[in-house]
């Protein structure tokens, strides 16, 4: 049985904590937050606001925003426990040198709302010494079928290639939202497309995917967007992006 | 039984007519193309190259690029048929007067090797007359639920979408792909993500479903990515991108 403490209970501390209440091997013995929080009835785990009245654990689990994570660790005032953080983007040497390090990075969006499934998503753990990194594997195990190690330098690449996949992507979706209701469509129309596009990629690469006006060189199709994106706030990012697809795939440099 | 003729046997016309024989309810009676096809064996279709040796149908599709739908529709030698293209970006009118007019859009993505199931897409119809619109509207219905009657100009403005949802959004799969390989990370990483980030739209629209350092203004992060992506070609992709977010739901003008 592994004790473990979550630190932070925003959208990242609360799917972990309902990964973790899946199996009978892992025991989140207590959650700490900053602020109360409102829990449903028959909510049983110990909570607390109170950095000093931490229980003893098998490893503290911080999932606090990114500018946060260096000061929390710093507060802890017990040594040599397993601390890990959860973020994409902050190096493990963040983490105060009072504990033993660790990072625990789910690679996946996090919203109220929408449950994930945790078995297919990439647990990123990385450790400072083989006996932790173990441990690590032990509890991304016991959530999902994918553990990968993966350093703070390759996290940071990472993170910064989700940006691209997941940010920038579902912004794209709010554009083709918002051009649609401006033309009082319905955003469903987009959805079985916007499904197969991701889902494509199980059999063909993105290169292979890649269709439409800027990869054919479709210059009238692209002049009559650009005249449809008169007056948008669209019109530049529909510009950009296309002339990004013409140097990539058709070696234009325009 | 409807008797149907497929014109352009490229990647539209080949899952038009896989879609359509696997209805008992309509046969497709030939299918034209420019230039030979080499087809597997025991193909029984009827096929030609030449446009004067089309047989007599119910309704003649065109599946071919757009800028050869209305020379191909004016090259038809009889008169008073319905004939269709399949184009997003074409107005009915380009069609010619020749014949009945129709548009049947299949709002999806099609590659060869990656099998589509028609039942969600959206089969977008228009017409000239309630007739055939009702004709267009049977066809539709038999290998798809969902059959929209969308005008031309309506039509174009879903295309336009449906390049920054399908086109857009495939190409920043492409980036976060190159990204990952330019550091020996597989792309693997990154698949549950992005069709957890399709999936999401189930249940939160784009605006609730926008995470990330745009969104949230996290300067810190976006100038360590930026810097991360010193000399590469997607540097300034990410910089449109990210001033579009905050103008958008921060409304800043930066």
């Amino acid at each position: 049985m592994i004790k473990a403490i979550i630190l932070g209970f925003g959208n990242v501390g609360q799917h972990l904590y309902h990964a973790f209440s899946k199996t009978s091997k892992i025991d989140v013995i207590q959650i700490y937050n900053r602020s109360q929080i409102n829990f449903s009835e028959g909510f049983q785990t110990n909570f607390t606001t109170e950095i000093t009245q931490l229980k003893e654990a098998d490893i503290y689990i911080i999932a606090v925003p990114d500018d946060t994570i260096k000061v929390l660790s710093e507060t802890l005032s017990f040594k040599n426990k397993l601390v890990v953080h959860t973020s994409g983007s902050v190096p493990i040497s963040y983490l105060s040198d009072n504990n033993k390090k660790g990072v625990f990075y789910p690679l996946q969006t996090f919203s109220k709302n929408a449950e994930v499934d945790f078995k297919t998503i990439p647990i990123c753990i990385e450790a400072n010494n083989k006996e932790d990194l173990e441990s690590l594997k032990q509890l991304g195990l016991l959530i999902s079928e994918n553990v990968q190690e993966i350093n703070s330098k390759e996290r940071e690449q990472l993170h910064l290639s989700a940006v691209f996949v997941n940010n920038f992507v579902n912004y794209l979706y709010q554009v083709g939202s918002d051009l649609l209701m401006d033309n009082s469509l319905s955003f469903d129309l987009l959805k079985p497309l916007i499904i197969e596009t991701a889902k494509k990629l199980e059999s063909l690469n993105p290169e292979n995917s890649q269709t439409g006006p800027a990869k054919r060189n479709d210059l009238k199709t692209i002049e009559n967007h650009l005249h449809l994106l008169e007056g948008s706030p669209y019109k530049e990012l529909y510009h950009k992006l296309t002339i990004s697809i013409q140097e990539k795939y058709n070696g234009k440099k325009l």
